[in-house]
């Protein structure tokens, strides 16, 4: 037996409630020009550190020593699957996390608007980011081809200048094993699609003629007269936080990539303000309809990539600040952590252990009084992969039975 | 290679005496109606901190992260083989506990006396708790069922309304693929005994007409005119404690279920006072003739599930009252631990790491000194899987060769 099969043995649904609270990308290293304090260190926090003196804290590797992840495996561990056995493909995310309902087969790419000069060769890999409202109306022009080859193509428009586009056949096998047709570089023309097995083969065909056709169809539509197509995949095949934990789950997330790895998961999806005490006050809401709630918190992540320790500083503070609204409506478990570190000083996601916090009754409290990454170095958790803080919670929730006699 | 295969080749038998005393369920959390310290933090404890001061200390996770280790699973671990791989049935915990021997092919079971109505209902799943004189009474007259089809019955009468039974035969194959009769409910009758394979199924025909008859032969001694089975299950298939690690064992445990374990391993079972310093003075008297002890205390387990604080902090006074008697003899290698945590706010096994403490004169000393939870989660033995403890206990008696050039 191994860890997920006990478990999978164990579960015992009960009426308990759990909130786990994931700052994108928290973790960060201590930064010379901030006194050598973290972001969490150097954020006033009382909230936080009054929460971590009544909880247990520690700090979780998200993948594997040295491992940085994207924010797919990041999260994937959260909910408990092992990152280094699923993948969620970047079209797939995309898809979802644009309220496109996937299903079995269904192969899904993700897009950019892009301007090509007469010999075909790229200008600029974003169409000099135009907005969402002209990707919009360009879809609208990409809608008209419907079908290709008996394959069903479904767009929908995305942020800023990208899309997404959905591959559907009913009778015929399609497969995802096809490359990017993004060169990754300007001054050169788009790649061809070019599958590796019959399936993949007949969709890469099917993909060329779809380009091709766009293309033409796009060629009076400077800056935007062309588009490039990434990550081909399909839906892995993943257990609902239902299935697995008998959880009824939530998403109270803002972003459509978090929201679609939500959903793949069987979460309902929540209305998500964009303020942090708006998140909280949908879990309030909310409160009573569900046993689990996902709140995913960008701002951390986004300062982290963007190189601002200030802003890093301000969005922790704001989740301290609002904090007390989780509190007055305290479930049986909080956790707080992040699905990975981005520190300051890399201005990208990197391999560092995040600090996490669990509260409940039965969570136990140790010695540390502060919520950072080097309190959290001492904590009563130890140092453990994300992969197994779901047990964790259900544990606490006292949703697991004894294992064995 | 996997650590069980290089711990294999690396094996060095030598003089040393190692000496494991498991204070069952002795982790906890932090009581809010005792200042918020566990037990072992609040219990006045000079011999064990003195010993804190002078070994290495750390944290065990039993089985795995959020789990929580039923007895059996617990202490295998602590014995070095995997929880996860290795189960132990209900049946043959107990009959080994008390004294039986088991062969390879046997099936036991556990059972327990009960009450059942005219109309066969059960109204008492123990049968007013008859004590140990009248269930020896009661197991002399089922006795006298000695075989059923060619299947040998062997009847042990155990505490209480408990009494063990195994199946032996010589020619037919017999297998524990069955359901307990017990319906774990009143108001119901006893459930029919049913097979999965040829072998189990020809062994459950065997358990009904067994029950047939021992029913036949109770109908007049009410409260205990009826039984219930449990727990069906076959010795596994486990190497000794001199096969692993040329460990010549003892066990010092008074009771069933740990000299049961103790017994499948191999271990000698040595005479168990009830009283803490017995069990210390027993390690005396038997030093010479082994290498490895197993010394068990059940009061902090115990006290743990009555949810008494006050108990499990005398338990533990006890022991270190007694502590001095192991160390004016002292073993080339001390460990204390638990099995698992049973925390007296959650009346219950659970999942929190225990506390471990290892020494000896190479186990070198952290900062620690004090034997607590908390203390010992920044101890020089950091956060570890208890399948791992023998491994440190060989190391530290210099039991273990060096693994490559």
């Amino acid at each position: 037996m191994n860890h997920n099969q006990i478990l999978n043995s164990i579960i015992k649904p009960n009426n308990s409630k759990i909130v786990l609270i994931v700052m994108d990308g928290i973790g960060d290293i201590r930064n010379k020009n901030y006194n050598y304090k973290t972001p969490l260190e150097y954020a006033k926090t009382p909230n936080l550190d009054m929460l971590a003196s009544q909880s247990v804290v520690g700090r979780m590797i998200p993948i594997s020593y040295g491992i940085t992840p994207g924010s797919g495996p990041g999260h994937i561990g959260l909910f408990g699957f092992d990152p280094m056995d699923i993948t969620i493909g970047r079209g797939v995310l995309e898809a979802v996390g644009l309220g496109l309902e996937l299903k079995k087969g269904d192969v899904a790419a993700r897009c950019n608007f892009a301007t090509i000069d007469e010999k075909g060769n790229i200008t600029d890999r974003r169409a000099g980011r135009i907005p969402t409202e002209k990707t919009i109306e360009l879809c609208n022009i990409l809608k008209s081809i419907k079908e290709i080859d008996g394959v069903e193509i479904i767009i929908k428009p995305g942020k800023g200048h990208r899309f997404v586009i959905i591959f559907r056949s009913n009778d015929k096998k399609i497969d995802s094993l096809i490359n990017d047709t993004d060169p990754q570089a300007e001054g050169k023309p788009p790649l061809k699609a070019n599958g590796k097995n019959d399936a993949s083969k007949f969709l890469a065909s099917v993909v060329n003629k779809f380009i091709h056709k766009g293309f033409e169809l796009l060629k009076d539509k400077n800056p935007a007269n062309a588009f490039l197509t990434r990550g081909f995949s399909s839906k892995p095949n993943l257990p609902s936080m239902w299935d697995r934990y008998k959880l009824e789950s939530a998403a109270i997330a803002a972003y459509p990539m978090y929201r679609g790895i939500a959903s793949l998961l069987g979460m309902k999806l929540l209305e998500a303000p964009t303020s942090i005490e708006g998140l909280f006050e949908t879990y309030v809401k909310n409160k009573q309809k569900y046993d689990f709630f996902f709140i995913h918190v960008k701002g951390t992540d986004q300062a982290g990539e963007d190189g601002n320790f200030e802003s890093k500083v301000d969005c922790i503070e704001k989740v301290d600040k609002a904090l007390p609204i989780l509190l007055e409506n305290k479930p049986d478990v909080i956790a707080i952590t992040g699905d990975h570190s981005s520190p300051v000083a890399m201005r990208a996601h990197s391999f560092h252990p995040v600090p996490v916090l669990i509260h409940s009754e039965f969570s136990g409290r140790d010695d540390i009084i502060y919520f950072h990454e080097n309190a959290c170095n001492n904590g009563g958790l130890g140092f453990f992969e994300s992969k197994f803080l779901m047990s964790l919670l259900l544990a606490n929730a006292r949703r697991l039975k004894k294992f064995g006699a």
